[in-house]
């Protein structure tokens, strides 16, 4: 038996960045939650001590920091991207560097009347935005896109039956019930220069992004137009699946965007059973035709999977 | 030395309750969380365990259930005026029934072309409204309503400087500075009878209450009307108020809704800042002209203030 | 009507104060979470914005800091009064000051073998120790003590029964439950000079200060062991009563704590009823003799309740 | 382009079981939260909705309390050893079962005077103990131990210098400083029958289990002996590391366990690195020998690595 190191990263997280862009009186907000995490010829840092191959964590922060200075910040997606490339281009013993980033979306708050200044927002409290960006000394990259947060619920337009049954069963089989659920997902682009057979162009020019307003002029498709499809996507899928299992859904809302999104080649959906449960009334003299329901908390039914494209590349380590 | 009895009350917390009301094939949510508590002839209960004078907790969230079929749930202040009365009428022995509820909106998910069924809602994240409602066996009620986890933020537009200086002090003053906070406020109603010779009508038709699709045809002026206003009014005195500190903006914000909504007597407001600190950029030979910040945690200022009518009628015990 | 300025404070919350105490190669370590809130001529500030009168909460900060090093910190209760007092006695426009502050606590991790050092420590876990002091410019001052998250469980000796009935009961009455609760106590002390017929001293000398060893040699009665004696009661009457209702328990917990603990004049506990509920499991051809049991989370009940000396003095402002 | 199903599985999170043992006047406890997820012949349940394949996890609910009746629980991972092989052994299209449990501790509370009965107990509040079993249906198991939110801190005894400088560091070297963290670890135990060359038996006879007295007389070295010793190995590691990074810690801590503890070969630890301020005082004219600190909450340094045996047999699906 001998010891020995496996595989290790470190990093700093939850570096906090609001970056204002002043447009004269127009104000942009951007948002963002940033981790970064490097990993390389770390042998000596754990084995003696010896740190002539760390960055501090310290000194990532800040790189944050000064890059959301000098390059601005629109997509998360990109930012992520210049700072796992600088990262990896700054020092020989940064062998790989992974970058997260969450964003908050604000909504502006009307300005007073008669008054042109526009620097007001409000947390608008839609989903959180995701990204999970690695960047490899071989010069590959990948992203992975996604949000969580998106609570869903169809008030009916939903069964559930025909399970297994067996001695430890008690759950009656369903014709109507309420499905509701929090939609973590994750989506992975396919790398540049390689394209699917999929569609070739977006369906219908999207959105901008949701983000309140950093964005200006129209611009080619890219991670914002892809962010907003995805997402409405993923809404249209639950609302107009008719449902027999959250297994069901799950497939539909992932085969959609695969679908019709251009450029993603496998969608990952981790989705949890709000559980709804119709209140028996009959104690009270009532009856209950799908009205009343408690909301419960815990335990909770977990649904995960994943839907891709059969020819999609090697995911490496764009899922870690 | 005597040991005796002080204040006491018991009920049940966290009753979630969703109300889905069934109009033909457009649905309509009601997604709130109930609390009720009781006090009253409670001495033997606690000296001698004898439990004749209590009405379980478990009845308590009974009733609630029970009661959003009977009667439905259109304004939470409503509805807990509903559940509050019943206690105290219900049994000799209860006295006094507090009832609290939180109502977490949701939009609607647009439905698939060419269908008609509407039963699809996405939680909007917006904030969470709130009420604390009171009702005693004398007869009289109070109702507070009230919302949390508003966040909003000013980029620019807000100084602060003047302060008292002393041997403990190292914050510079400054002329502009990132102003933001997460917004608790509660706002007291007279009580019906009593109006103050505030603005007699409301002074626009404003929207009805922000909730999903509950509310049926347009209503006189209630609760719903009055929160959407209320609220409109918050992010109207803060995005409007250029600041000198957060107490003024505080102030403004009150000052606003108690001129301007009727049948309001008393605001309270608890406002944590925000602190968004501007990152030395210096070191790495860049400026930093109010664009790039860091949203720090903790520690944080906190303050907390009430506006109020000085005609207003006793609290007793709304506040409680 | 006139719209004014009501009841008001400001301050800084969270303020995460770590102290160590150097004694040769022996550690000592005191964790404390700090709150400060001021009040006072707050007129200015709110109306116009003129901060002559504030003290900023930065400033605030800044004197925690430098209290801990000047000063020292032994007992929590004793270091809120040090700051208390100095903001009151600073600067005119500050009339009172409230300071609320949270102990966590830690255990030694056991030197390597053959080392004298000692300055390893692990996060005991156990409950957060708490208190809540006003200083006013009359020169009173009060004092609460309390502690939260203290989780106690009794796996019998507790029925539930005799209560109102009505057409909302379900709940059957048991004469075998599972009684959990997660205490949050609150003491109030007896002003300097102000002596109860009570107990004149400890009945046996307690063990000091729980905290991991800030403490030196054995000091008079003071918050420290005040602390560990009303916990231990708290515990003593929890497991000691058989329960007929968790308001019995409640009672029994305050009341001991009076009886025995000196200079406590009065006791607040909030007590939620941490719902174990035994699972039926006569579907799959079991029993379940109170063995098996599914603990719940939402909704749950919640008993609030005053125990308290009637010689008591007046509390003023101490529960604010 | 064909867009297919990837991986998936489904189960229940978070079921709440508390289980008694009844020993005369003394009772024993064990309080868990299990998670189940299974995997197998999905495709239809995805693509089609039929159900027929699908154990619903309500039923793996009813399956948790029904064998904590029938067959008790002691240790964690035997618990969920059981748990998996039932469920891939009960249906042909249950292919795979992954559980993972929790345990959280509890002490006892000494009886009142005089009393034999021992059925009060209070929540330590000391870190989570944890399992992950896997079960395949070609027979192999994978068992994974661990523990979480053990919170430690060295006052001293820690350097960091030496680090890479460039054009965005700022950080300066130190010669001593608080190194605090909250570790998370995970064990991975060799299978039945696989016995690395480590130390043929437990160097010394551990403590039982720490769980609060649910185990009886002494029994041979199991999962509960090894939990004990691994937490040992930890702390003592932590603190009796003179440390020139957290990652040297980490990897003395994980190489500890190695070396020491029979039948494990990998461990992997998480650490982030709670900061720990000394904060400036010299504008108040103090100094600051070590003594005072500001804890911060964000952003912190996350330290991730793995530590295993050379001769580890492959992990399979042990750390999913």
């Amino acid at each position: 038996m001998a010891v020995v190191l496996g595989p290790n990263r470190y990093g700093k997280a939850e570096i906090r960045l609001v970056r204002v862009v002043r447009d004269g009186a127009v104000h942009h907000l951007k948002d963002l939650n940033v981790r970064t995490s490097l990993s390389g010829a770390m042998e000596d840092a754990h084995l003696t001590g010896d740190n002539s191959a760390v960055l501090p964590t310290d000194t990532q922060k800040n790189i944050v920091y000064a890059f959301a200075r000098k390059h601005g910040v629109d997509q998360i997606e990109d930012f992520a991207l210049l700072l796992a490339r600088h990262h990896v281009d700054s020092h020989p013993s940064i062998h790989h560097a992974r970058v997260e980033i969450e964003e908050y979306f604000w909504d502006r708050i009307p300005p007073p009347d008669g008054r042109d200044e526009r620097h007001s927002f409000v947390r608008s409290g839609r989903e959180t935005r995701t990204c999970v960006v690695h960047h490899d000394r071989d010069g590959s990259s990948t992203v992975v896109s996604g949000l969580r947060d998106l609570v869903v619920l169809n008030s009916t337009g939903s069964e559930f039956h025909g399970f297994i049954q067996d001695e430890y069963t008690t759950l009656p089989p369903t014709r109507d019930r309420v499905l509701a659920t929090e939609v973590s997902a994750r989506w992975r682009h396919l790398p540049d220069g390689f394209r699917s057979a999929g569609p070739p162009e977006p369906p219908d020019p999207p959105e901008p992004s949701g983000s309140s307003g950093a964005s200006g002029p129209p611009r080619p498709y890219g991670f914002g137009e892809s962010y907003e499809e995805v997402r409405s996507r993923l809404l249209e899928a639950f609302a107009g699946t008719y449902s027999l299992s959250l297994q069901q859904t799950l497939y539909a809302m992932g085969d959609l965007v695969l679908r019709t999104c251009p450029g993603i080649c496998e969608v990952r959906l981790a989705m949890p059973n709000r559980h709804h449960f119709a209140v028996d009334l009959t104690p009270f003299g009532l009856d209950n035709p799908g009205e009343v329901f408690h909301a419960a908390d815990r335990p909770y039914g977990l649904i995960e999977g994943t839907v891709l494209d059969d020819a999609a590349p090697d995911a490496r380590f764009a899922w870690e």
